[in-house]
Order: C-alpha cells, then structure tokens, then sequence
C-alpha cells in the first residue's frame, strides 16, 4: 500500500522528465509509466515539478550568543525549513571553550531530539583547538556519524583558530574521511578594522561592511586553500561572498584541489546598499561576512553557473529587530551578527536563478540538494528522486506567485531581509520518508518527525597516474 | 510484454543507485523495485553498471577525401560504435564546392540510409560560404533536423572559411536556434608552415605537428569566441587539444559566454612523441589538429573534471595505414588525416577515466552521452536512463577485461592507435530502442537498425535580469 | 663657442638631477657644474626642467584618403609638434595598391623634403601584400634606413592583409632586423558590423564605435602576438586602446615575448560618451580604433605604470570638421577617421600624467621620447640629454599653466578632441641639434630645418641558455 | 683638482653612451667630453664600463644567530661588498625581544662603526611587536634615518609577527614616510612540517625545501600585500624566489598597488638539486626561503625583464660549512641558514643576466643600484651617474674573465655556493665618494672609509583622481 504521485515532472541534478513516483514506507520504489500498485492512494500533481527534498548544510538553531541565543531553536527553525522546502538540515554543534569536541557534540543532541520537523546532521564546530583534539575528530567521524568539522579564521580571541591548528585539523581530517568546513575572514584584519573603527567613534550599522572588507576574506580564503593542498585533504569554504574568494576557488578547481564552495541567497540578492537603511535598520543586515558591493552578485551566478560554487546554505542565524539586534544600537560591534533565512531559500532561488534563466533547472537541484547529500555523506538516501532514496520529495507548483513577508512565514524572529521579494512557485506538498508533512502549503503534522541523521564519512578524491595500464 | 534489466545498477550524469528497469516497445517505461509485469521477459544484470547509450556526437563516415574515401562506412563505422557501446552517432554531412547545404545533407542521407546499425543524425558542414546560405541555414534546422553547422578555420583553400563568414553564419545560428561547430586551427598559419617545410625538404610524419603548433588552435578557439561573442552566438568548439585552447573556453565560461567544447581519447592518452615512431608508423597518428606534448593531457584532463569540457567525441575518420596513408609516404602534407576511434572511445574513458580517479562515474556518463544529447537537441529521448526515454541502454560489466587489439575490433581499418591498451570493463549486451542489439559481447541482429534522428533546435541560453523582481 | 643652459633640472628616462647642460654644435658635449667655456653663450633656464625632445612615433601628415589629404602637411604638421615640444616624428609612408615598396617611399620623401620643421623618420606601409615584397623589405632596412614595417588587419578590401602575409612579414621583420608594427581590429568583424549598421539605417557617428567593438582590437591583438610567437619575431602594437588588448600584451610580455605597444592621449583623457555630442559634433571624435568605455583610462594608464605600454604616439591624422568630416554626414562610415594631437601630447602627458601622480617624471620621458627612439633605432642619438646625443632639448617651464584651443594651436585643422583642457607646464624654449628654434613659445625660425633621419636596423633580444656556463 | 675618468662607457638605469667622468671631492662634477680641468689626474678607462657602485639591500653581517655569530662582520663583510663591485649595502639592525627600537639601532651602530669599507644604513628589524613600537617608529624614521622596517612571517616563536602587528606597522609606515620590509613564509606551515618531519626522523639536510615549500612562500606573500592594501601603505618583499609569490607581485602591480620586490642571485642560479649534493654538502645551501626547483629560474629572470622584480640584493648571512653550518649534522633544522653572497652579486648578474641578453646593461644598473637608491632614500646621491651624485663608481673591464672560487674572495667564510662559477668581467676600479679605494682589482686603502647614511623617508606614491581639470 503505498502512494503514487502521478503527473508531475521529475527534476534531478541532470534530468528533467514526467513521471509517477511510488512511495512505499519511507522510500521512493518506482518512477515510471503504469507503477501503480492495488491499493495505492494517488495523489494528483499535475502541472507541479518533483525536487528532492532541499538540504540546507549551514544553520545555527539555538546558539548560544554572549547571554542570549538565536532566536529560532530546532523547533521553529526546522518548521521554517519545511514549509520552504528544506528536508533535511545540517546544524553546526559547538565546541565551546573547555570542552571535549564529544560534549559539544550532545549538547546538540539535546537541543534537536525531539524537536525537529526536518531530518538533521551536525557539524562539529572546533573552537578550542589542541592536541587532543585530533585523536578525537577521528572518533567523531567513526562514532558519531559526523563527518565534517567547521573551523573560524574570523573571531580574534574567541572562536579564531591559527594556521598550525587548521592545518593539522585539515590533515587529520584528510586522513580520516572527513571534510573541514571554513569560515574565512582574516580575523586579525576584522578586529583591528573594528577597534579602530571604534576608537573612530564610529557607531553605525554602515561600519559592520566597511570593516570586514572583501580583501580579508578574499585573502583567508586563498590562505586555507594553501593549507589544504599542503595537508593534502579536500576543503569547503562556507559562505562565500565575493569576487576574490571566488578567484580562488576557480584556481584552486582548475589546478585539482579539491576545493567545495558554498554561497547564500543574500549574497545573490542582496548588497551593501542595505546597511545605509533608515534608522537603525541596518542592523537587520549585520551578517558575517556581509553583504558585498553589488558587481560582486553578478560573478557569483557565474560561479554558481560554471560550477564553481556548490552548494547553497542560508547561515540562518536569526536574532530579533527588537531584543537583540538592538544591543548594538549604540555600537554596530555589538549587533548580533546574522539573520534568518531557511524558509526563502527554495523560493528565492528558483525565481531569481530559474525563473531568470542564470541557472538551469537541473542546476537549481544540484545547487539546492544534491551536491550538498554527495559532499555531506548522505547520498543516495538524500539528494535525489530515484527508487531506494527516502521519500523527501517537494511537490513545487510554479504557477503559484506570491510575496515574501515575515507576516506569512513561519521561522520565530521578527523580520526577513527578503521582505517584499516576489516568490515564483511554492512548495505545495511536501513529504518526508514518505510521509505527507505539508499538504496545500499547510504543515499537515503535529509532532516533529525529523531524525537524526549519522552520516558516511567522505570519500577523498583519488587520482592516481596512468597505473592503469601495463 | 517487457523486458526486465534486473539487479544492475544505473547511472545517469547525476546519480548512482541499484534498481530494476522496465523496457517496453522502444522506451524505458519504468525503474524501480517490483517493477515486473507478467509476461515480462527478465535479463538479470547483477554485478553490471547500466549506462544511456554512448553519444558519439563527432564522426566521418564514409567521408570522400580526394580520390578516396575514409575506410568506415555507415555500415561498418556503427558496427563498430555498436560494439564498443556507442548507441547514436553525429556525422558530419558536408556541402561541397558549388553545392547547396541541401544537395550535401541529401548526399549524406544515401549514404547512411538502411546502413546504419546505430541511430544517428547530421552536423552540416559548410565548407563554401555565399550569401545565399545564411537563408538556406534556416530551412535546413526547422525543415531537416539539423541543428548545428561546422566550420572549419582550417584547411586553406579547401575548406577554411573567413571570419566574415563565421560571423554571419554565427549571427544566423544564434538566430534559428542552431549550435555552430568549429575546427579551430589558423589555417594560414598551418599552411605556410607546411609550404616552409616542404621548401626545406622534409617529408617525414614527425612534421605533421610541427606545422600545426597548439598556438595556431590556441589562436584560431579564441578568434572564434569573440566572434560568437560578438554575434551573441552559442558556440561549440570541436576536438579541442591543447592548454591554451582551453585557456579560452575557461574564461569564456567564467566570462558568461555559451561556449561548450569537446576533447578526444586519442588527445587525453596519447601524445607527440608517437610521430617519432619506427619507420612510416608516425603516420598511423597523423590527425588534426595533431597529438600534442604530453603536458597537455593533465590538462584536459582537468578541463573534463571542472566541466570546461562538456563531450568526448572521437572524430573517427579512418583511413587504412596500408593503400590510404601511405600517400605520404614521401610527403608528410600527403598523408591523409584522421585515425579511428569510435569502438574505443567509452572503454578509454571507463578504464582511464573512472578507474584512475580523473573522473566520476557520473561525468563519465554526461560526458560520454548526457552532455552531447542535450546540446545536440536528443535529449531526452536519448542521453539518459529514465522512463519515456528510449531505450538504448548499455551493459557494462566492470569485472571483464581485455586488451585493445585491431585484430578483435570491428571497425574496417587495418590499425588502432590504442594497440595493446588495456580495457577494464566491457559493453557485454547493448539495447537499442527497447531491442537487444549486443548479447555477451557479440552482435545479434542481421540487419541495421539504427534511424535517422531528426533533432530539435538548439534553445539558448537567456540570461535576463532581476526583472522577476518588481 | 657653444651654449650653457644654465639652472635647470635635467630629466631623463632614469634621472632627475640639476646641473648646466652644455652644447656645441649638434649636440650636447657636457653636463655638469662649472662646464662653461670662454665665449659660450649662457641661457638661464632656472626652475624649469629640461627634457629629451620628445619623439612622436605615429603621424600621418599630408596622407592621400579617397580624394582629400590630411589636412595638416610635413609643414603645419611639424611646426605644431615643435611648439608642442616634439622634435622628432615618425610618419607612415605607404605602399598604396601595385607600388614598390621603394615607390611608397619616394613619394613620402617628396612631400617631406625641405617641409619638415621637425626631424623625420619613416616607416613603411604594406597595404598590397605579394611574394616580391618579402625581398623588398630587407633593401629598404638596409639602404633606406627604414627598419619598421606597418601592417593593417583592418580596413577589410582596403589595406587590411591576411595572417598568412603577416607571417611572412614578421618572419622576415625578424631575419632583417626590423620591427612589425600593426593596427589591431578584426577587419572582418568591423566590415560586418559596418554593413549591417548601414543596413538598419544607422547613420550617426555614434555607430562609429558600436561597430568598432573593443572585442574586435582585442582579438586581433592576440592573434598576430600569436604569429609573432610563431615567425620568433619582435611586434609592436600601435594605437593600443582597450583593456583586453592590454591584456594581451601583459601576458605576451610576461612569457617573455618581444612585444611592444603603444597608446594615444586620446585614449587616456577621453571616452566613447563624445560620440554623443550635440548634433554632428560626435565626428570630430571618429578614430580608428574609437575612443573606449571610461573603464578602460585607468588600465591604460597602469599599462603606462608598469610598463606594459612602451611608447605614447598621436595618431595624428587631421581633418577638418568643415569640410572633411562632414562628407560622413549622412553615413557615419564616409567621415575619415582620424583627428590632430601630434601637438597637445606632451603637455597633456605632463597635466595628466606627472601632475596627477599617475606618471613619474621619469615615465613621462620615456614614453614619450626614450623608448621611441630605442625601438625606432634613433638612440643614443635622440631620445636622451647625454654627452653625445643630439641637443634637442626641451626648455620645460612647469610654472606657466593654460587652457588648450583651437584658436592658439599651431596645426592646420579646424578643432582639437582637447579644447578646454587644461595644461600645467609649457615648452618655453626648445632646441634642435643644438639650435634655439622655439623661444619663449614662439617659433624663432623662418624655414624648416628638420632632417630626414636614416635608422639603425633593429636589435632582436636574443635570450640564449646559460651557456655562458661551462 | 679633480680626478677625469677617460674613455668609459657610462651607463645608468636608462642610458649608455661614451663620455668622460670628472669627479671632485666627493661628488661628480661632469661628464661629457673636454671637461678636463688644470690640474686634474686622468686615468684611462678605455673599453671599460662605468656603473654607479653597486647598493646591496639585503645584508646580514655580525647577525646574532644562538650562541654564535655570522662569520662576515662589517669589516670582512664590507671588503668583499667592495671588491665584488658594491659601495652601498643596507645591513638589517634587529631589536631583539624586550628591546626599543632605539637600543637595537644603537647595537648595531656599534658592530658598524668605523669597521665599514663602504658606505652603510639600516634597515630596523622588529621581532617583538607591541603598542609603543608604533610611536617609536616614527622617531626612527625621522630621527634615525631610518625609513625601513623588516619583519617576518616565518620564525614562529623567535621573530614571527602576526598579522595584528603587520596590519598596524604597515598602517604607521605608510604614514609616516617609511617603507616595510617582508620575510614572506607562513611560520605555522613551516613549523608544522619541520617538526614533523622530525618526528618522522628525518634529519638530512634534504628535508630542509620540504619542509619551507614554495606554497608557504606565495601564501605569505599574497596575505602580506592584503594587508598593505588594507593600510594603504606601501610594501617590500624581500628575496622573492618562487612563480607563486612573483603572481602575487604581478597581480598587485597591475591591480595599482604600490608593492615592490627584492630577489637574490642564488634563487636565479642555483636549484634544490643542491641539497642532494654529496654527504653533508647539502648543507651550505641551506637559506631561507631555500632554492626552488629549477623551472622557478625563467619565471624570476622574466620578472626582473618586465620590472616586477625591483631589486636583487643578496641576503648574505654567512655561516662557515666548518663549525658553524654542521651544528646541524644530525638534525637539519639546527642548521643556521644563510650563506655568503656580497662579493659575487655584480659578477654574477653581468654575466648570467647581461652576457646571457636576459637582462639589458640598463637593467642591470637599475636592479644592482638605481632603484634600491631610490627606494630606500638614497637617490640621487646614490644609485646613478650625474653630476652631483656621489663619486661612488665601478669601473668593469668586460674583457677580463674569471672562475669564481672560495680561495680568491675576500668574504671571510669557507665556502661560496657559486665555487667554479665562470664571471665575465670585473670590477677593476671602484671609486668611493671620489676616493679610488679598488685599483686593479686590488683594495687600495688600509683603513674602512664607509660611512653611515641617514637616509630620506619614502615618498608614497599618490595617484590622485583627474582632478587637474576642472
Ligand atoms: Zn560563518
Ligand atoms: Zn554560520
Ligand atoms: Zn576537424
Ligand atoms: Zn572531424
Ligand atoms: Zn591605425
Ligand atoms: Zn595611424
Ligand atoms: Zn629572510
Ligand atoms: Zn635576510
């Protein structure tokens, strides 16, 4: 007894095609012509596109910031994610100072059992580098199904960690089947700017961009390519904002490192005209890195075309206008940095990159989805509509055009950067494991059903010589 | 009443995964678990990949060159395409001297007609430029489904056109939704370098590359991509060698331009030091644009694996070493050019591509099939393993292996470059259209059956603004 | 009994130092503190610089186009470059349609001869390129003292030659000691677009450079860097305008190829937006190439800092807006291309360039005299202020400032590109071979005294191993 | 009464031409021909050239290194500067940790005092970066003449600084006339790999390159010019060798950035193949950064041909093979790195840049002493031929040659890394501040003459908008 959606046209990372998919228990079983079963519920989705589920590789739900915390926890966030499209998430556990990278690890665990609405990985995020560590990040890789590890150039004095830490991380790593994850920002560049700034007497949102300039991530970009092909260990850049880190990606690409990139929707969208906004309004703005001269969007469509970047996350890290972004009204360092963005990923892509003709329909998928279950450990079970891969499935009707505003959406913070943003398409229906979770654009359950996902550990590229032959 | 391909496991230029597929009539009508119907016949495939049929998007069959013709004709030609799990071909129909593009494509038609044992359509070549032609472009892709034109910049006096008219029949292409093809060699430059070689007296094969130096394809790949730049033209560079030609595609590409390139086995595993061979054997090699310095591979290469090379083609165009290259024998400029390679092409690639770590299995399939059904209007009735698609699928045993020897191959040329090059994996049965053409490795129908595929115009890349927005 | 310059600040291509410059017949015999003789005559030059004369590569005096000439002839021309500061220019004679090459020059030594207020070198135009010119050439470097060739790959039917007589050109360039010299734009490109433009209608001088795209220099300057690479040749690029042609060269140069370039004031100060101007005025504007996009100013002048670009030419090719010009008034493709400078360079270069701070002292020197008279085969004789050279010597008054007219400018043409501009400094006094011709900014002769100057034969780097090794 | 140098050639940074040289007191008075004073000795120089003394910008002599010394102090260090052809060098004071800035200036006036045969400065090398050092740099510079300031990237824990530091001292230089000076490699990457090779028992001097790899030098020198940019301050690289870090270089020319850069005749000359020399030999090659592999030779030689390289100094830091390099015999990281270089910079780049026709004569001058003058507040007193410049002169016999070994120079240290090397030409003659302290080829004065040179703040380039016009 399973389910059959029948009449909608199936999108992968490479094709596009109409067929009916069954679902039986929590898998997709068949795509094709005549797969209905005795018994099956048909569910009509005529006109609609098939995606796999979307995956969102980079949020921070309930992170402790200074006294507060963000403002969506697994909760609200992971219910944002679901009615956006977004099937599964990946969530950066923290090690926090003092702690063993284990620690930080169930302390994440606390925070999302139970409570999400969208399956969910971890990160881990090391703060706190020493020499214990690297014995550790094996086990994490081989125990706990987490094989990624995030690291900051950026946070002088609080999460930065040196060049000798990220490369023995990134060699670790490269040996034990995991991916490091970087944050790059020259931190000592961004401190100094900022307590210079300061001493300036310099107060305004507008001073967030003005000192942390592309240049520093540009230049801690290109550093840690360095360190990896030193390592000799694969490497993903999170975040990606601007022309000169993308110069160093596509170098990096070009000469065969393996290199992996990640920009956001409001690095695409959005610019750094939005930190003059009345008031204080600039503050809704402040994310790290942040948002870039407006020439920097065109190249990274480009990137996003040619292959160059890979993924798109949101960094969702939502702080309240009013509660917290506030905190720095008098001092534009004291802005929580970050802003929401899980539930607009799917929508603004598709209209601005789809809808627009800057990326193929294919690439919307691969951009969204796929790439990020292949990098990530979690391919063939995600990222894919095909017979054996979880029935995470969004149902996208393009013929539905609406309008984002934080009136209607469903994350738990009191504004969007993208307010007013024209959406083309919604996620109608969504299933989860096959389960019906969203019916007409209306979350259909009442409790969380998301699991915890442990993940495979990454497969380093392995390019011999011709030793083949003989 | 179907066919069952069971236990294999399909690939597509994305995705990876075990499951059954179901063929009926000419199509793949379903994939999955428990797809069987009764009275369907079940092939079991365990063990084995299954790969959309090969896409051999650059052939010369039957192609007369003076007073001779080139060794394969359509019947031959796909016999051995067949065998070596190339299931469509692109063959270049030319107009010649005096001919309209018409009267050429007719020429073609007779050819192939009830000889082919693959499917297959036509490039149109266009060797002689007039005015009238721009018109006639236009008739021949809505009216004869054919979708691309070649030109070639090389070959003065013969074929080389001027860049008055690539950028006419540019302009024209972008216009009626056709691909422009291009040999890319300064003709100029090749011939009077030939003429200074002659005049200088030598005569052996080992000139053959030195009058046709990896600058003069470097110059003529970039002259042609500002001329379709120009044209606001899409462009598609055929067998593309060298590092400075690709130096061009990639910054096309990053530049936004819609240029595609292709690259051979013979340029990715072979290279210059062949013409040095013992006695008149260089000549076996003798091809253009020529085998360049072994450098260059690693390049390709890595071309191939960042996407800035989309097909591997194979350009066969077989001449037999006895009685057809040996009219140079006393002159390099002599030798006819070309050397077969359309049976090897998707065992060179699997056992020096896949298996040596260069490139997935996923772009092993995009490049071998995916990428030239989509640019060559096929997709997706060809290209790909998904339901409605045709089924021309290949079963591809990774666990044969075998030597690569003239004596074995079905091709009608009296050598192959690629003697004593080891092959992992072997095309053990091929389907064509829903038919089994190849079992264990032998061929099993009497009579051609392959089709004249007539394809559909060349959509364009349409880059608009943020005019979503509003 | 010579004369002393007494107080100025000598400028060379290295060095800036004071001291008394001291001059006997021709030339210069001393430089230095106390260097006075008995009966010399002592000129005080106090606070103003001293420069080399300054060499103007690129001019076309009293050049035959359809039925007019230029407007300015070897008189006017001449006597505008000297009150410029100019001492020396080098015009094109030109192999018109079925002449010798000897015949081009003669007629060129005709309208020069006893006009010349300047001194004078030729090089020599190839517009009609056959197998007996290559013979020519060396018996014009040899026995006229002409060791520069100019080749046109615009001008498409006119003087525009293909890439097989270029090659051979540079070749022979290369084995008889002379340089090629070429204007850059795809002929073909700019006939098409020339064609088509007139087709639709377009009659205005604005289609003057929307048919001349920068893409067009661009392409054309990489393909003959390509044959100069192949003939092993030096080539120097004249009228260099766009930055992807700068491009070009920068990687010619760093390969280590022997390619010069040269740009125009033009192409530094003023912008394609003049094309714009009210009513027909858009035609005292129309050049070949046509002025650029604003961006490309800031990468010709860092062309100039990095020394990427050698020389700064004019160009100067006058018509007059009455009478000329304006024979394109109803087609934008008959207003003759070209517009006076040949006496505005030096100043302008000084305002713009070494008062902004973009040039140093140095720089301005020689690009606009020591690397003219290097690569034209004038130095040590021109180019410098050293014992030994010629005394053509700038008396350089930075003090005195003004605004460039029409109304004071001593060329015979109704307009300058330049008028309103403002120029810092003046050329007070000027000296040739050892004369006074230009005192307080007025001309002091009544008849030309310029000379015609024989040239050296071109010096090829020639970059061996280290076999100085052994 | 003057001395008159007759019948030389003279060269400088852009000119060469015969004349004769008057020098009186200190200083040159003349040149030209019949300068010739009552009184004056002459001394023919016929066939010989004239350069300005050679300026050595990189010099390490009584350097502090452990428990023991250099073997070169200024005594023994400056005679060989002398007698190879260098009148000028620019040793680096170093404060050490818990020093002023003043007291390690003071330390090493001390070491030069009165010792010196040639003239000297300093260049202050900070190591131990905090607050005060940045009032105290201005004093130094204004006070000391003292316009330089070294620090390094490398050394981690001894002379390190991080990027905090760089970012403020390049800040403070660009503000206050003073230029920094960069050892670019990234300390933590070496460290990393040095101890790690320890670990893994390495100990020959072989693992001395793996362990400093060319990636750490591109790294390092690609952040440091971010940093640069960031402070709007100018930079120097010293000792560049490697493609990669010259990129960074290049890049940063052609972007406008004021960044300038120093090699050394051991990174154009000698390649890691050294470090396999036989027993402990390898040993005596030893430096850091250390000798590249041999293809990193032609880029140099090509960065100096098109001016991105600005100086070549020689980082002489001697270390007898003989109780001082094999402190390291048993562990290739206690090796002192350094070797001699001072006495054989001049002969080396005639005879392998100049005699080779890779560099010009002029370029020559400008790399060995004009533009090291001008950068380092010396010029026009030094770096040039004028009257007026100090007398400091070479006079190079190009017909005399010789082999280059460790009995006949002058350094006192047991081993030249360029033993056997054949030298055209030599320095016959040297002239220090009018004085002849070399006469055939012999020292002719019995005590030091060289004196300290307080030297000129550096002039910031400033590249103002068009705002001449208006
Ligand atoms: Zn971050
Ligand atoms: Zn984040
Ligand atoms: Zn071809
Ligand atoms: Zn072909
Ligand atoms: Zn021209
Ligand atoms: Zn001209
Ligand atoms: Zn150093
Ligand atoms: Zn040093």
């Amino acid at each position: 007894m399973g389910i059959v959606l029948n009449g909608g046209t199936i999108v992968t990372a490479a094709d596009v095609y109409q067929a009916d998919v069954r679902i039986e228990g929590e898998s997709i079983v068949a795509i094709g012509y005549e797969i209905k079963q005795p018994g099956d519920q048909v569910i009509n989705v005529d006109g609609c596109f098939l995606f796999p589920g979307g995956i969102d590789p980079h949020t921070h739900f309930d992170l402790p910031v200074g006294d507060m915390s963000t403002s969506d926890d697994f909760s609200s966030g992971t219910e944002a994610a679901l009615m956006g499209g977004t099937t599964t998430i990946l969530d950066f556990a923290t090690q926090f100072k003092g702690e063993t990278l284990k620690k930080g690890l169930q302390n994440w665990h606390l925070k999302a059992d139970g409570k999400s609405f969208v399956d969910y990985g971890f990160h881990m995020a090391i703060t706190n580098w020493n020499d214990r560590i690297v014995h550790e990040m094996k086990e994490i890789v081989q125990k706990e199904g987490v094989p990624s590890f995030k690291f900051y150039m950026a946070y002088k004095n609080v999460m930065q960690v040196d060049d000798s830490a990220l490369l023995q991380a990134l060699r670790q790593a490269g040996e034990c089947g995991a991916l490091v994850c970087v944050h790059c920002e020259n931190g000592d560049v961004v401190d100094n700017l900022v307590q210079r700034a300061r001493i300036q007497g310099h107060t305004a949102p507008l001073y967030h961009p003005l000192t942390r300039p592309p240049e520093a991530e540009a230049e801690a970009t290109s550093r840690v390519i360095t360190l990896a092909q030193i390592a000799d260990a694969p490497l993903y850049i999170v975040h990606l904002t601007c022309s000169g880190a993308l110069q160093a990606v596509t170098n990096a690409k070009l000469n065969g490192l393996e290199v992996y990139a990640e920009t956001c929707p409001q690095y695409l969208l959005l610019d750094d005209s939005s930190y003059r906004a009345e008031g204080f309004n600039g503050a809704k703005y402040v994310i790290s890195p942040p948002l870039r001269p407006i020439q920097h969007q065109e190249v990274l469509w480009s990137g996003l075309r040619t292959g160059v970047l890979d993924t798109i996350a949101t960094d969702h890290c939502a702080f309240n206008y009013k509660g917290q972004k506030d905190l720095g009204l008098h001092d534009f360092s004291k802005i929580p940095s970050g802003a929401p963005g899980v539930e607009t990923r799917m929508g603004l892509l598709y209209t601005y990159g789809v809808m627009t003709g800057k990326l193929t329909i294919n690439q919307f998928v691969a951009l969204t989805s796929t790439n990020a279950a292949k990098l990530f450990g979690l391919y063939p079970r995600k990222g894919t509509l095909a017979p054996g891969s979880d029935a995470d499935i969004v149902v996208w009707d393009p013929r539905v055009s609406s309008v984002i505003t934080v009136r209607t959406l469903h994350q738990q913070v009191d504004y969007t950067p993208f307010e007013g943003y024209k959406q083309i398409g919604q996620a109608t229906h969504v299933f989860m494991r096959g389960t019906q979770v969203v019916q007409d654009a209306k979350l259909r359950v009442q409790q969380p059903t998301g699991i915890y996902l442990s993940r495979k550990p990454f497969l380093k590229r392995k390019v011999g010589g011709n030793d083949v032959q003989s």
